[in-house]
């Protein structure tokens, strides 16, 4: 892949306003209510323990209230025997993955950190070894795919279910009696690292957010600047439901990494490709500066796509974390 | 293209019994209690008339109750004037498109023909101008698409709600004054031509059966003959469901082609494309060899893919109801 | 596709002048004798009742003399029973498509409309249902498809031989005995929006022209921006017929959508698609831009490609007809 | 790529008969008439020195009769200062190439050959270094390329006048005073290969055939196997005018390389890639086998696709012809 | 992907004897005398603690001889505190990959196995995050990639180095403090499985195999049946070097995992996928019917490309480790 | 292909500094170290007559020592029966390419010059008709191809290796009889365009140098500019091995165009293709603006990739060669 972008002073000088963003006067008020309506529903969570044959962790099967009070489930993995209180990770994963097996979830417990790995409901069977959390809501027309979902009003969007489910992992790791409350991480990669930029705007008392080339940053840039997936969908939505798109972007604002950004005080350590077609660099650097805390670090790939650092974030992540939040 | 299925002697006789299609033993009560069901919860249709500043046909926007009682848009396009009682075609869309705009359906109501053009619910978001029929319900984990929203249990598959929709829209036909309801012709392409297959299993007293190119043919060997969407999307699923595939093919079988086939009786004229990769031939004659009625006719385009007969293919329609359902 | 063109509020001011586009001192002197050695071998039109089992509209399969007085076929639609006068409606098709059948030309007689739909010489077998028009020219070499045919001599070029069956067609439509000959309007879309803008500048009294995403404007623009074929036809023959590119676009120029309306005065009703690599915004922009009638419209389509804006183009130019040229 | 076509023993054994390949009852009739026609249209040669800046080679610019008397250009290569009467080649081009310049055409010549390369009418701007001859004659509705122009009569068919050009450059080589026409063989790769056959069966007193992976070899067996064009050309046109089939393939037959063959006697050295999907090697066993010579040999590349034996297939050629016809 | 494959029953009794793959007859004293050769200059394996943040696992950076006496590196890891002895896992990895960082090989170790990642020497830059071992050998011409390095001769071919590397890679393992020698396993997938059956014809007492759609078996039919890379490397430098086909497949042979299979004891667990084009399941059958120890079995996944069982497989291999050599 | 570079004015003037492109400090210094210790190695060429059946040229099969000594081989070339001393020109290829047949190469000993065409070590597989050098020198981690070997080190580098073949090589044609050594001149396209630069740059005594659309030019500009193979191979490399950039591309500056034209006096006549994505038109005008000698031109093809000017090329040298350095 080629460089695409803007050069590298003006990426990094790039700070969209919210006008631009598309901002919503309520979008506090929004999301407020959303997520008080969706705790007002939440039950204690219900884990199992699962034997995987692994010596140095203990994983369990979770089942957590999301939005809507619907089951959402995850993957908690801690050190072997641990009884803590741990700082623990917060994960959250790519589009069209799930939460997949127990025994792909190692690092961060072998690390000394409680890791709990969320499944996103209704995807997971696009790659990867599967998921198991359904969306129970139906929707509208809508491209396939999940970005399009009841695109027409905030309230009926997938992203709304989706981003309070991920808040709300926040609080069903808070409820184990393994996890310190205080020492919480958000993170993910991709959509996964748009879930953390929301979680990061959205949850209280975060002690750190470590979004990896995120998804779901500055969509009205993103459709214009690149034809990859899953941005794409919204422009083949578009094509079709030709006149849509103010309220379509409307909708979709409620959901902007760089508005939940604008909102995010913990620590932050993110990345970015520069040959990332599917999340262009500048859609994240406008996450990146408009992001209210002030220990921020943006890492840059010049020559990667979409796998960004691949492996080496996980170590590096660890090492930023040890200064911060250490197991 | 290349040839690339059976040679055309084999594609004849190609005849695979119920066994080799899945075909349920309590195939016929499921779907006596699923329309059952979705009869009790069904109102008056609606409709209203457009203006579409045409003077040839009169257009009126329908309401109808699909399956669940959940509200169904399509088109009712009759000649200018019409009183009836008329002849009519109910016509379902191909897969991913929505029922468009009222001065797209021309044709049927121009031979004199009531003509009722049924939404596709939650699709009409990747190509065309458009739906109005969101799917209200909800799912589990999902390969993008439609075609495995719900596929391990029958009673929740995506299809059984589009199946159920495609035998209430000729319900609704009827209730319109217009339309003689015993001179109600099905038809469709690809998708609409696998619903219409199942209308003619499923769907009382109709008069004719028109079903191109149609989809939903033998599941089974259709995954294992193509790499093409939609039937891929099967593939994927079960790619990343490991062990899946017994309980997701077990569902299909209810909303097979070849099964509705079996218990159809009205005449059919159908076609098949011989380097038609995305709906291969042998799935269709596989439900051409098994349909019940004996007033059957297979149209042949030897050269080409999933286009079929294209244009041709309405012409040569007319002509056939002309003999068995005249305007 | 993402946006690869000008930014909106360049677009809207791109202007090259008759220098950039090429335009020729002899223009019109070109298209005079030209149009005047091809009405001298004009016949009168022939025209036969064609059966299509249709009681809406009455065909029939015309027959006039093009370029050269060579037979151009074409298909006349009108509503069932009318004796006229009426206005007309005179359609040309995009590139690589011929006629195809009368079944499928109903819109504009069922708004009231005579309708011509012209057949594109030579053309007609890339896709669709056909074409019935040879083009008796031969020519010297030349890329495959009939962009580069005689493109060293503007009286060789095919374009030459088109633009004229596409001026002569209107003479054709003043022929029959239903139409009103000051109320005629020229329509298409791609290459069919290429030749309406071709006619509006050569054709008299035009009452309205409707180009859709023309195609055959700014070849030399066009040529450097796009790498998507008919475009790519001419760099394909200039990347094998080196040193001819200066000779060549003499050629074009004559065929220029930009400099043909910079002629035409009838009220214009044209569109663009931000994201059409086949027919780019900008080179649609410099016709429209030229334009010399002041009763002139562009819709863009913003998240389209080369569909534009598919089916909703026709209500809306019914709606715009209503205003100029009602039936 | 893998391999595709009969398995090694049902290449070798692979013979269809005449009413496979379509073989007319008045093929010989139409070749004997064709020919005659043309060649009593036909004028001496003309030639014209052309300076190269080389000194082991004279070349010179040839213009001779081709169909209906049609100039038909050519580059004739000889040995600097050679007086002849030489030993000569003919040979024909690749699709859509054409005669290129004469600097390209030093290796007959520089073996002691008399060289006749002669140019593809209407082609030469698809790859390469250009051509020179017009095909003056027009078509009806054609797929883009050569294949279908005049598809439906075998008089008006292309094929029927580069065919003919093919065998009357035999007469044009033996019209130059350097050239023994006792001693005279073609040669051509691809559309080259099927001009060699077409000229084996056509024309007298040939010494020898050299026809490499011949395109144009059993029309109706290679649509179906491969969808690689230029075989797909026919496949495209006969997807848009559905129905012209039989009478297409008739036409082609009178072309086809197997009939040709069936009727030449003079030496053969062809070959076959079994990874050829453009020129698919049981199309051309079809043709090696039918062929009437005893002296016959075809070179098999198991491990190439379309450009078969590429530079090592001359060399071989030349040891071939210094057995047979040595310089 | 579709199947492509013979069908399943043909493929569970596809058993091609030695001499259709063409095995050598001094294959055994070839793989005696080049192992001899490397173990004659093998010196102590070296190895450095490596910190990574982790408490569960201890790593270790190895250097151990290779073929050649070459440096070959290769994590160690270890359960936290671990003395030993422990059943261990030595790995291979897909080709391209290099052995990455420490952090990414914590399965094993998590579940009680000491493991080693071997490094493939010159790969590491396809994909992933890197190796750190040069293959300090020269080469011929050929294609990019090594497969077809040294391919003259197998004494020259890269895949003699790499194989004895995987060998002696379970020596290197044997010499670790911690390591039970007599309960090693070895495994990898695609390349990393071809080079587990490579050491289970050549390393002496191994405890098991573990090899997952393993690549490098069947060269013969590889070729002929799949298109894909690496496979058509080999096909590629064949194209290209006409005539090196007996040598090629001479030299190849003697790296083949179904003569390797021939003549391994060891428990075998092995795996295909049906839709497998990069490694197809009848080369795996191949090896797996010929394969000498009587505990084999293999997993097959029928709707899966090379991606195999993917993240299934791990859990999997582990509860059949823990029958045999449990930790 | 669509313009992708700069605009015309701006190639023209593009020209970056020494800086810009890396140029070593001790640039110098490497090369003629590197030079003297391959001449000292040095051994005396040696050749053997080829028989080709061809009677207008001598061919001789000649090796000469390269870099470390290492045999090279190549194809010279010489009119038949010439004594010398000749004009001569030194070639090298494209890159994958070997030095094919003697039969390929008669162009230049046509004109009356001797004609050394050097094979490219390790390469000529990957298409062509083979090569015959191989590459003894193994490397550390690289991508598939030569361009990334030994690249965390000039002195290991794989280019180190060639360009000091391409120097060699003509010490090697000094030396044979027939040639006059004060009149060489170097060519080459792509790859052999760049090694040509490197001849231009580092051996002493040029005639002239014709390099046309040169491979290998301004290193850091092209991996930004284009995702084109073979400069792709060092993104893929780095996107791998993150971290190297800063030596990948300090070693690379040893080896590239611009700094070896900086140096170069020699008349010089290159090319540019606008449309080139493997070679970018600004990499080239990087070389040609930097190129120390000012007889100097560059011939710009506007509708062509990376062909260039195919065929038209080597007649234009023949003309330009004439005024300097005739035969």
């Amino acid at each position: 892949m080629a460089l695409f972008d803007l050069p590298t002073d003006q990426l990094q000088a790039y700070a969209p306003g919210p006008d631009e963003v598309g901002e919503a006067p309520d979008h506090d008020e929004f999301w407020a209510t959303t997520l008080a309506g969706a705790r007002d529903l939440a039950t204690v969570p219900e884990r199992t323990r699962v034997p995987t044959g692994l010596r140095a962790v203990d994983s369990y099967d979770v089942t957590f209230s999301g939005f809507g009070g619907h089951p959402v489930r995850a993957w908690l993995t801690l050190p072997a025997g641990a009884e803590g209180p741990l700082p623990t990770v917060v994960q959250y994963n790519g589009y069209g993955g799930g939460r997949g097996l127990p025994t792909e979830h190692l690092f961060w417990a072998n690390a000394g950190y409680a890791h709990l790995f969320m499944d996103s409901r209704g995807q997971g069977s696009s790659w990867g070894n599967g998921g198991d959390t359904p969306d129970p809501v139906g929707h509208g027309p809508a491209s396939p795919g999940q970005m399009t979902r009841g695109i027409l009003d905030p309230h009926e969007h997938y992203l709304r279910r989706l981003q309070t489910d991920a808040v709300l992992a926040v609080d069903a790791a808070r409820a184990m009696p393994e996890v310190d409350g205080t020492r919480i991480v958000v993170t993910g990669g991709s959509q996964g690292g748009g879930l953390a930029l929301a979680a990061a705007g959205l949850a209280e008392g975060l002690a750190g957010v470590m979004a990896d080339v995120p998804f779901l940053c500055h969509f009205r840039r993103a459709v214009d600047l690149t034809d990859a997936f899953p941005y794409q969908e919204i422009v083949q939505y578009l094509s079709v439901n030709r006149g849509h798109e103010e309220q379509a972007f409307r909708t979709l604002a409620y959901f902007d990494g760089v508005t939940h950004a604008r909102r995010a005080t913990a620590p932050l350590l993110t990345s970015a490709a520069l040959r990332d077609m599917v999340c262009p660099p500048s859609t994240i650097y406008a996450a990146f500066n408009a992001y209210a805390g002030t220990d921020k670090e943006i890492v840059v790939w010049p020559w990667n796509g979409h796998e960004g650092g691949g492996g080496h974030m996980a170590p590096r992540q660890l090492a930023w974390l040890a200064e911060r939040v250490p197991a």
